[in-house]
């Protein structure tokens, strides 16, 4: 606990991270590399400090989803940097070759504005190709894919560094989509000779080393969201702690409603701490009445709606005189971890976690 | 529609914002001022641009949560500047000074420190008192604020500006709560002399005259939210839009699933949008099989689930001209209202719709 600081702290550990990245890498084999995905500055953790932190660990790739997101990270790596949603607007195809960015193309439109900057530049430009293979978002059709293997003067100047798909059903262990969706990965990569494959996401690569490959492309578990249904121990290590800060502490006089909408009866002598943090800064308007913070061993339950800015806690659980000198409670840590968050939301996943932390949060990077 | 940028856009209408003023002067009386509420970046909508408009239109009294907040704001304008959250570090008692931010004092653990800086700068400093009617949350309670006023030595230093409360269930019309609550600040307003008052915000406003006093602190309503549950047509005007980027056209060559978890199922001919906006630029996670996005007078659904940052949209409706020709959809704005959105999603409020836009968007404001 920083208790000295009277304000609400994300506290990011890196140390964990390392643990999830040595994680992933026993499940692959000495062929498989990890690219870590960092898109969405880096799911909220901070784009540039996680690139850094896995630079300096040894991973070579990184994959952002736009251009914008590319540049901020380039100003910490040297490294390969993917661009998922590939490259649309002629007017910043000198971005992507001033900043060294390597679009992932995803349909015949990007392909040929790809090989028009090769032309231009006279050499051949790094892309990876992306294909549909059955989640039916972005990515070329085995038409489209045929069309271009047809006529080889539509890549002319692409230096295509891996064939990429993505699964739709990857969390889900025993859906059958997942082998369809590799044997279709695999009829279409084979159209191509001497490239790399990259299939597998977090929770794919859970699924076994036949959708390895040689690149896997890991976000979600690296920062300690467990990638897989079947997996009832999350494997991953918890990343993030977040600790609101008490703004006031409150010992009720008389009975009396608490929270908007008067929905709860406090009694006297109940005991409230008032947090200074809400779904603004990240903590999820689904706690309201649900959630759980920790203080001192003890779980205090969320009372009332989780406001903008503020969340107000029942904690008469502690006796008055640590009641007092707390300053902060634990929203998400060592005690609370994002599953049980998620659980206490009724599962909305982890992208309303993790991805929501507002930059007003105090930000602290340990490697303890 | 600006469909030369080829990415998302959120455009801010801030004639808008300047209807809705108007609506909420309407509703006063000569004697009540309006403050407005620009914490949380202006509930995402911007609060540097937000506070230099209405400070042109007239607005004197500003409103944030944190000192951080005041000081971003301190840079577009000299008016009265109010900290909701207070103030509880004395390490950062100068930078209140330095900034002119006016704290609202919220407990005597508060109020004695600001006593003590205007102790320190040999003269009264101004602050708001804010006292606990009813919401069970910040705020002096009755038997506090007559130890506070048998005591003037506590508070001998400070101007006290306005006494303000903080309604629970003012969106609520009918709700006893209301009037008990004003009965309460009545009759502790009534202890002090020679003060002004603060009670309505935006859903408190439409309560009547009886609850405006001297200040109404409006937030949600400037930024279009209906405020009050009895107002079946909403008075405010609607005042962003958000624009998601098509980044790939899809028809589909043969029936196949669509979407994470292969829960939709598409046929032979299905046209498809895949728009570059998801839960993470702000567009709600709720509208999954849900929502509905608006381009060329029909009313397209959202198809499975809405991604970190992708979307998939069942555009079969267009015509394949039309469809092709689409650079970007309207996914909130004239035809799709936030009160629309926040139906689509099993009316989750407003919250989780408008501060959540990320800077990731291109932000266009506009004033015509």
């Amino acid at each position: 606990m920083h208790s000295n600081f009277l304000g609400n702290i994300l506290t990011i550990n890196l140390s964990k991270i390392a643990e999830n990245y040595a994680t992933i890498q026993q499940q692959l084999s000495y062929r498989t590399d990890i690219g870590a995905v960092v898109k969405s500055n880096a799911y909220g953790i901070g784009a540039k400090e996680i690139t850094t932190f896995l630079n300096a660990l040894g991973c070579k790739q990184f994959f952002v989803s736009t251009w914008q997101e590319g540049v901020e990270i380039r100003s910490v790596t040297d490294e390969l940097i993917y661009v998922l949603h590939g490259i649309d607007d002629p007017k910043i195809t000198t971005i992507y070759i001033e900043q060294n960015l390597t679009p992932v193309l995803n349909h015949l439109g990007q392909i040929a504005l790809w090989n028009q900057v090769g032309r231009e530049q006279k050499h051949k430009v790094k892309a990876m190709l992306n294909l549909e293979t059955g989640l039916g978002r972005i990515g070329l059709d085995g038409s489209e894919l045929r069309q271009l293997l047809a006529r080889p003067e539509l890549i002319e100047y692409i230096d295509i560094t891996y064939i990429m798909s993505h699964l739709a059903c990857a969390e889900q262990y025993s859906h059958p989509q997942n082998r369809a969706q590799l044997a279709t990965f695999r009829e279409l990569f084979g159209l191509f000779t001497e490239k790399k494959a990259s299939l597998a996401n977090s929770a794919a690569t859970f699924l076994g080393q036949d959708y390895h490959f040689d690149l896997v492309r890991i976000g979600c578990a690296l920062f300690g969201i467990n990638p897989s249904s079947h997996l009832t121990i999350n494997p991953m290590q918890s990343v993030v702690e977040l600790q609101g800060y008490i703004l006031q502490h409150k010992i009720i006089e008389k009975d009396q409603n608490i929270g908007y909408r008067a929905l709860h009866r406090a009694k006297k002598g109940d005991k409230f701490f008032i947090l200074s943090c809400g779904y603004v800064d990240g903590y999820s308007r689904f706690m309201s009445d649900k959630g759980f913070c920790y203080a001192h061993g003890k779980f205090l339950p969320i009372v009332g709606i989780v406001g903008m800015d503020m969340t107000i806690v029942d904690a008469s659980a502690l006796p008055e005189a640590l009641f007092y000198a707390t300053n902060h409670v634990e929203l998400l840590g060592k005690n609370i971890s994002i599953d049980d968050v998620g659980k206490y939301a009724n599962n909305i996943g982890y992208e309303l976690i993790i991805t929501k932390f507002n930059n007003k949060l105090k930000r602290i990077y340990t490697n303890a």
